[in-house]
Formats: structure tokens, sequence, C-alpha cells
């Protein structure tokens, strides 16, 4: 098993919030929903079944913490969690804001239109919201 | 707080699988997808962070263990977890097994076209599959 790289899908999507204990915590650079990634810094692990116990463990606990974070930021209806990976097969946990006035509620997210990245200034302010709330 | 109470939407589209030590096990019915829900047996919970620390960690194993029997029991290409709420708010988890020629793939099935249901000889067996592999 060699060490861990991030997906260049990933990496080119998302920006990089904060190093957890076990994840990458990234921000999707789409500025229709407040969406963050978890991503265990872990190789080779495309379910989560292939994490240890102990992994498993804080990655609850990472999600949890998560969505609590983005709840407190946003004051938003509904906190969406999902891990998929039929496109990109690196685990990656998805934590995402929802409301009733949002462009695919109550649907899911993934697979709706286009992205339409943040501004810089934008991009800045949502990351260090959510390093303020963690 | 009052008791468990199961959603009425849940039960009508779901069928008891088993009771684990936290959650019901159910088999959403909809033969389109092997397609199973984990509900925790708690009350007046919506978010995953709702649940106690130790409430998280049953959930995260029994979601572990959930999506490693359905893999098994289906060689599925991909396991799909998510919990999404804003149809229903009573906390569920979705783990749903994903293949190339699945009718939503590679985008996720929540909101796609309607449910097709199971004969009751295809839901039995499918029931009596995830048991063996549990």
């Amino acid at each position: 098993m060699g060490g861990f790289r991030l997906n260049a899908r990933i990496q080119a999507d998302s920006r990089l919030v904060s190093v957890l204990g076990l994840c990458q915590l990234r921000l999707m650079n789409d500025s229709r929903w407040p969406w963050f990634l978890l991503v265990p810094q872990r190789s080779d692990v495309e379910e989560i079944y292939h994490l240890t116990p102990l992994d498993q463990t804080l990655l609850t606990f990472e999600t949890s913490e998560t969505a609590r974070a983005l709840k407190r930021i946003t004051a938003c209806e509904k906190i969406n969690i999902g891990t998929l990976g039929n496109r990109v097969r690196q685990l990656h946990i998805h934590v995402i804001a929802r409301d009733p006035d949002d462009p695919a509620w109550p649907d899911p997210v993934w697979g709706v239109g286009n992205a339409e990245p943040y501004d810089s200034n934008s991009a800045a302010r949502m990351i260090a919201a959510m390093n303020d709330a963690f």
C-alpha cells in the first residue's frame, strides 16, 4: 500500500480547508450550495468498510462535526451526507447544506447542472467560517 | 423524548429485514436497485450529530456491515451510502448497490423515476440473502 495521494479530480474541484485527524476537509468549488468534502488520507480505500474500525470511528466523528459546523454557519434546513464514488473511486464523503429554495431541492445535488465557481473572496470567507465553527 | 416510532412513509416504502443493535435494517420496495435502509431506533433524531457518540459509532458499524454484506450478495461495482432527509426527516441511511448498467448510473438513485415493487418471492429472497450475509 503506497502513501496517500489525493485524486486529481477532487484536487481540481475543491480547495483545502483543513487537515483533521483522518481526513482532508475541502470546499467544493461550487457556490450553488455550501458543499464540503471529507477525504480520508488513506490509500487504496474505496468503500467505508475498507477502513479499519478505528478509522471508521474517526470518519464518523469528523463527518458529524463537519455537519454540525455547516449547520451552524448556514442555518440551513437540512444537511445531506453521501458517499457515492460512482465517478471518482477514492473514498470521499460529501457534506452539503440544503434549503428549500436551492436549485435542486428536494432532490440530491450530485449531477445537477454545472458548478458555479466561487470568486476568491467568497471561497476564502466560506473557508474561514468553517474553520471558525470547528 | 417519546419512544421510537417509524415514520409512516418509510414504513410504507420498505420491509423489515432485521433489528440490529441500533437500527432497523429495511429493504426498500424498489426492485430497480438492491436498496436497503438503516433507521436508528431513536426518537427526535434528524441529523447524525443528534445521536450520542456511542450511537454514532454503532451507526457506522451497522452501515459498514450492511455495505459489506450488500457487496457480497450483489457483487456490485460500487456501494452508495447517503443520508439526505429532504423529504422524510426521521434519520435514515440509504445503502444501495450500484452497477454501470443500472437505470441511473453514474447519477444518484434518489428522485429517479418510479419505484418498481418486488413480487413477494423476490423480496423474500433478497431479505434472506441479506440476513445470511450478515
